[in-house]
């Protein structure tokens, strides 16, 4: 067997116990009994110590070393052996003591933040904050050294494999330009707006779900290879051959989770479309996190908060609850699901001013990993970023700084994902609609197949074959533009009503 | 770190890989989408061989036998080293290609068996029914030689660790003299008894389910560790702090689910109770298959069939499905519960005739290892049997010798822990009862925590530390004695009304 097989096969198996931990997790955040966290927690912690010694193991230098040489490798074949390469590079980059200094202080770290938040105290976040971000700059630097690239970079590589602050720096920038000036425009436009109608409840949780599955197959999610339940946390998560996407319903509001579905069915879309003759091998994963972002962005906001959609989806969420009345129009859903208003909670942010709240972060955690400013600074920083960009006096931390797990959780460079994300899928979005003229009637009677079959063709099959800004490039024919984005916030901001 | 403890480590994660295993098991059977078979079955070999390359790691002959040289081990370590030492000689005792082979084979007799099974067609199952027999002759061998006992009890030790044939042939026999004229006793008896009055439905299933929950939670079933699910075949499952039992209801007919619900809360109260301080380690396992269905049937048949338990269920049932009049009276419910009628079919089998299936498959499997007969003479053997002990005669091997999956699917040595389980089910009831008097009044009421308590201390906490025999003379007084079971059924069916 060549050393390319054998590392085919170590691979295989990596990749069957990340599939039997997705399913792991998924069920600890769905259906585990309280009292069975702990040897939940065992299982997990077991399982990745034997994914991680697959990983590591001695063999793996020569067997990719030797395998770089091998000369009859096709470009999947290469393109995969790549990814091998940069997922040894990651596990071996950073001592096993740093490893495991750095799991015991995001431990420690989360834990006083789930006081810390609620209490708005950040001095009581502030040491074992530190901590982290120091061990974290550690692991940038060593990772660094590994992938030759700038410490920051380093950490991003592990979300958005290639990422580069130039890039993101550019496209950031223009942002930044964009967006006090035009969210002044959208906020004067809405007020000539109709008000928006309020819908009516209770909405029940079976109906709900009932409707959830009925847009999910629309959008050509695959119920025989997934499952939609119920957590506190939505995500999408599971296994390879079986996407498992979560909600959660509030029966005075279906609105939220309904939208909540379609971003996550993005995602499983993205999941459920990766190459299958590749599939267990890291070749086959999605090609990071903006491009997974840009999926569920794409499904929930470029589709389905459109007008077209939502033409189609009126009546059909009407008939599903006995709504009446024009609450229930096209015209006022649209109202709703595109309504702008300037908030502290990036989670909670509309489409227009989310980007703001990504620029802020990005910006600081780039200079805390650089050493540019310190964890003190924080606070006052991220007030005057969120006065700024969306003109909001942060009345107290825990609507500021606190109000994120990332940072606490080790997951720095993650942020910027978010919104190159939203960029992503305006300019896929805006390519399918140019590619395939059955794109928006498609979605306007609520038939995702034209769209669906664009992203398979271009995104989806593509699996990690391609660096993402290639992958973009040929979708595009063009590099990340934030101009696209740009077009699209305006077309639907000012001009669509 | 000494060698004993090294392989504590080793054990211990064994069994969060065997834990993870049982909740993706578990999965499989109640969750998972059919497209994800594959996937599934590929995560579940690869969690299998990484265990199975744990427990039979180079190292492993040198650190037991250093261990077994330590001198300060404690009973329990002991216990738990000999645990060790009986997992890796079954784990090693047969070379690599002989389990292959027969995991191959077994997977196609089950295919087969699939087909044979509702055609009635023994003739397409011989071939590969003769090769699993074939393998599994060499594999008794192979242990036989590594355990130093008999073929049959070699395959015995699998399920029921430290088993021999001397013993099951001692109790056994009594069963076989005894149960011919004590059926007859019991269906003329019957013959004299009320008719039984039909209930009548329907009975919704998520009363049924609310129903179970609060007669497991009776029985002393730890929700906060496990939980209650639906699946096709009703088993008890998922892992050590988190036991999962399943079962399939019939909105015609709620009696069989309920008591299978109970049957299972047995097996579930054994695993929730074994000793906390050893969960992890093989010697805080159940000690084996006849005491792990002693658990079950204790609870079902011992406990939950009773007449005491029945005059407390009888207005709840009533009560839950609304229903009225004597068709709801203990008394009817008893005669319900307690019906005895010879049948074809093991799993539907009463408590009186349920044995009697147990004797055949016991003498034909022990033969057929032991090469005293061919599998061509085993559809007559098997219906010589079921008109001998039950006066049936089989009208075709679909209600003979074709029911079963175990022997095409390898489980060979299985069948007497079933007749074993119901000896020492009605052993230790009579010893619990003795021992504490409180026990019945508490069935009386619906209260199974004195009986819970006795099982915990005498049964559940003792985990493996001692052999089999040994546990059930410590519990009760005295070692298996069918005189005991054959005096249950004697005071429930005879004496009983």
């Amino acid at each position: 067997m060549s050393a390319y097989q054998t590392l085919e096969r170590r691979f295989a198996r990596i990749a069957a116990i990340s599939d039997a931990l997705g399913i792991l997790q998924w069920d600890t955040e769905t259906l585990m009994p309280p009292g069975a966290a702990d040897g939940r927690a065992e299982q997990l912690a077991t399982l990745k110590v034997l994914s991680h010694e697959l990983l590591t193991d001695d063999d793996n230098a020569d067997l990719l070393a030797d395998a770089e040489h091998e000369t009859a490798l096709s470009d999947w074949q290469q393109a995969n052996l790549h990814e091998m390469r940069r997922a040894y590079l990651h596990a071996t980059a950073v001592p096993t003591d740093l490893v495991e200094a750095n799991s015991r202080a995001v431990s420690r770290c989360e834990m006083v933040w789930r006081d810390a938040r609620p209490a708005g105290d950040f001095a009581l976040l502030l040491p074992s904050l530190s901590e982290v971000l120091n061990l974290q700059r550690q692991i940038a630097d060593a990772k660094a050294e590994a992938l030759g690239c700038s410490p920051y970079e380093a950490l991003l590589d592990t979300y958005e494999p290639g990422g580069n602050t130039d890039t993101i720096d550019r496209v950031f920038a223009d942002l930044r330009q964009f967006l006090p000036g035009f969210l002044s425009q959208v906020l004067e436009r809405q007020k000539i707006l109709p008000d928006i109608l309020p819908l009516k409840g209770p909405f029940p949780v079976e109906t709900q779900r009932a409707l959830g599955v009925r847009m999910m197959s629309a959008a050509g999610f695959d119920f025989n290879k997934g499952r939609l339940d119920i957590s506190l946390h939505p995500f999408c998560g599971g296994a390879t051959h079986d996407v498992r996407l979560t909600t959660r319903y509030d029966e005075a509001d279906f609105t939220k989770a309904l939208m909540g579905v379609m971003h996550e069915t993005g995602h499983a879309l993205y999941e459920q479309g990766r190459p299958t003759e590749w599939l267990g091998q890291p070749v086959s994963e999605a090609r990071g996190m903006s491009l997974h972002e840009s999926q569920s962005l794409l499904i929930e906001m470029q589709a389905c908060r459109s007008r077209a959609f939502l033409e189609f989806a009126a009546p059909v969420m009407r008939d599903s609850f006995g709504g009446s009345g024009p609450a229930w129009e096209a015209d006022n859903l649209h109202r709703l699901y595109t309504k702008v208003e300037p908030g502290f909670i990036r989670v909670d942010a509309d489409e227009v001013t989310y980007p703001a709240h990504i620029l802020i972060r990005y910006d600081l955690e780039k200079a805390l990993i650089a050493g540019d400013m310190t964890l003190n600074d924080l606070p006052g920083a991220w007030n005057e970023g969120m006065r700024s960009l969306l003109g909001l006096t942060v009345p107290n931390d825990r609507f500021g700084c606190l109000q994120d797990i990332h940072w606490p959780g080790g997951a720095w460079g993650y942020f910027p994902t978010y919104t190159l994300g939203a960029m992503t899928a305006a300019q896929l979005f805006d390519a399918a609609v140019r590619a395939d003229d059955g794109v928006m009637p498609g979605i306007a009677r609520g038939d995702f197949s034209p769209l669906v079959s664009w992203l398979r063709t271009n995104i989806h099959a593509k699996g990690s074959l391609l660096p993402a800004d290639e992958l973009l490039k040929q979708a595009t024919g063009r590099p990340l533009d934030a101009g696209v984005y740009q077009k699209h916030l305006a077309s639907r901001y000012l001009e669509d009503a």
